[in-house]
């Protein structure tokens, strides 16, 4: 059936409805533009309607009725995602979340919200009520919601502790409403959390997330200069297999990313530095200072907490994860980046040879990250983007070295994780999203299930450039 | 110079000193006994008499007087070392920090306090001042000292996420007196730590110790039970694996310990039941139950927070490290054991050779360690005592397999350690006991730099027995 825009549009009147064209507009965006290949196909996306739910009750409202009749419901939070995540590829409604920002409930070790809460509030609340914060965050820290973090995220600064948002105790519980002709409220826990985590809300719409917290300490926030890439690289793991030094975020640029594209850093290190940014807890400074005394090959250049610098550079995660990415953007916009998983235990070697191969052209950005116990590096590679054949070819290089790809010029979930089908998720859209309006055209499992991945997925159902 | 014992008594008495021989003789003993070699060796020894300081201007005095009237200086707190740490070889002054127990400060993940306060209570203040606790203790927590667990201890409760004391940043600072004829005060961080905890106080006596604390959490205590031994060892590593499982104790004991010796959870397991100790935070236990969902191998048959047993077993970790071999010794006398480390990554299988080779003989009980980032295990074995010729092929068997063995059955710090010499330990001696009169005997380097490690030390002037 064709969507009755109008029809919902009129049936959700009384709700918070956003008509003008230019903020439609705005909310039909994400930082899909980030890459050069979804700029090309993604740029004139626009959604019909965006409205705002003030709660579940109307989130249930909304879907009820776009339900009824037919149209396509893409939810988002701050819509910083970068694979595209909150592109409403068929057009129809974007449901944004922003005012569902209620904290609603904080023990020790836990705290209950709403998925519209930025995850800065959300720390804010929860520091203020017991010292406590997320284990873990994205560095759109200061914008992005903690609904969007889970749906469309999969770890960040806090993960070379705490490891991935997919990993069995970072997500406690999920609120979940499904888009049937009666929408119904389910609450998830343990197995069930992968269904609806990392979906794109493809599947069902979050209405209240269980997250675990650590403890909120002043992190001191550092960073170290080496002259050898593989020096900085070899420091941050081994601080972070540190087991007394706790940490939470390690961060490792190859040179010349400091000294082209992160301005404030700039005055103070060379185009041959290569840079790490840290987060320590002030009660590991000790530990901390007496691990970089026994590396003469380090310098401290940086820290927050007592400095000489000009200008403060600003929070140092905001220079890792894809921020950085960001930051090169500015400065050169020909820049795009990859997402790499360098696995155990031949991350190292790993590293070395894609640098060895690809350097200028692929610029190493380093996270340090736990997975299965073990401290691994994710790559959030810079690269000087060319054509879409030589990003395949790029890619495909990092594959046959053994490097697993999580391919952010692909709007699928597939493409952009594993490139294989989660059952788990695709069952769930099966019972929860029978007329498929959920997000379309995120899961290929969905779409086709025949599809066999030898070239980029393409919706066919998405909207036509002007 | 002979010691003048009553010249130093008469010097002290204004101070709180002990006369009455039957308490001078509880505070020389520690819990060496439960090493037969030790108990053969060590069971006559007594101190000349106890003095208990109030403050660091008593220790001041004390370490000045003594060093005047060359009488050695024993140093203790509780007493619950095993290798004869707090054990006056030479008899002379044992220095019980029993009063010095004042809890100076606390702060976001750190407390000040002095040494003689019990690892019990200097949780209760800090978990009732801002909801924290100490990252680790030993099982012996409800006894033992701060100071002693810093000076004779290497770990316990919290080491399978924190690592070990002697890691960065698990001791802050510490204060210490030498013992000269001007005692002196000095405060050491950072490298500086490893020239007096786990010393024995054989070179410098701690007065104030700065630790870095974690959230205190209602941590669950649970067994969980397997019919086969390895799948309890692999359960246990998987678990301290899993990054976002935040945990604090996971002990693995093999069959029949638990049957025979644990006498509340006998009820509950069969003679072949292996059992597995766990402590995991609240907020990891929906993580923890589909973790354990995954591996129908494994039993839950306890939790503290939810059990039907007739009795409650007490706390799970009073089960582990150190408890495991004094709940075996109570039932049967002839059990001693090991210390044994089991490296990464042959961890696993060097426990499977050494139980193939050995058990029943010498049955496995296994503690969660974490060292260089990775999950390993600590092996504090239940060895079945025939004679010290087998203790000691016993102790050869695990060496050629490539197990580390931390002898408990020696007194002197190389022997129970890595049987090489501390440079920095026996530097600081050299500084700070020129008498060389801080808890003699303990340090073979000071007595004998020659010495080859080819049988037994036996301290030339070991009090003789009656």
């Amino acid at each position: 059936m064709p969507a009755d825009i109008a029809g919902a549009k009129a049936a959700l009147s009384h709700l918070d409805i956003e008509e003008k064209e230019v903020a439609i507009k705005a909310a039909s965006r994400d930082f899909f533009w980030y890459s050069p290949v979804l700029k090309d196909r993604l740029d004139h996306v626009v959604a019909d309607f965006v409205v705002r739910p003030r709660n579940e009750a109307e989130v249930i409202e909304i879907l009820k009725v776009c339900y009824a009749h037919d149209v396509p419901v893409t939810t988002r939070g701050a819509g910083t995602g970068n694979y595209g995540q909150a592109m409403p590829l068929e057009g129809g409604c974007v449901m944004h979340l922003r005012h569902m920002d209620k904290v609603k409930e904080i023990h020790p070790g836990r705290v209950i919200c709403e998925p519209g809460v930025l995850l800065k509030d959300l720390d804010a609340a929860t520091k203020e009520h017991s010292g406590q914060e997320l284990r873990m965050f994205s560095s759109t820290w200061a914008t992005a919601t903690i609904g969007g973090f889970i749906a469309g995220g999969s770890g960040g600064v806090g993960s070379c502790t705490w490891g991935s948002l997919r990993d069995l105790g970072n997500i406690i519980r999920l609120r979940v409403v499904t888009m049937e002709e009666e929408p119904r409220i389910v609450e998830f826990t343990g197995e069930e959390l992968a269904r609806v985590s990392h979906a794109y809300g493809t599947n069902g719409i979050i209405t209240e997330v269980e997250m675990p917290l650590a403890p909120a300490y002043d992190w001191v926030e550092m960073f170290v200069a080496t002259d050898d890439f593989m020096d900085a690289a070899r420091f941050a793991e081994a601080l972070a297999n540190q087991d007394g030094i706790l940490i939470k975020l390690a961060t490792v640029f190859e040179a010349p990313i400091a000294k082209d594209y992160f301005q404030r850093v700039a005055p103070y290190v060379e185009a041959d530095t290569n840079l790490i940014g840290l987060m320590v807890a002030p009660q590991s400074m000790d530990g901390f200072l007496t691990f970089l005394g026994r590396r003469p090959e380090a310098r401290l250049i940086y820290r927050n907490d007592d400095f000489d610098w000009a200008r403060t550079p600003g929070p140092v995660f905001e220079y890792g994860w894809n921020h950085t990415t960001l930051r090169a953007l500015k400065v050169d916009p020909s820049i795009t980046y990859l997402q790499v998983r360098y696995g155990y235990p031949n991350h190292l070697d790993l590293i070395e040879k894609m640098r060895n191969e690809l350097s200028p052209e692929v610029l190493q950005h380093l996270e340090v990250l736990r997975e299965g116990g073990k401290v691994i590096f994710a790559g959030l590679s810079l690269v000087k983007f060319t054509t879409e054949e030589r990003l395949d070819e790029i890619i495909r290089l990092h594959e046959e070295a053994g490097a697993m790809i999580f391919n952010p010029h692909r709007y699928t979930l597939e493409e952009g994780g594993r490139q294989t089908v989660d059952d788990r998720q695709l069952r769930f859209k099966k019972e929860a999203d029978p007329k498929g309006l959920l997000n379309p055209g995120k899961m290929i499992a969905w779409d086709d299930p025949d599809w066999d991945y030898s070239r980029m997925y393409a919706y066919p159902k998405l909207q036509a450039a002007e």
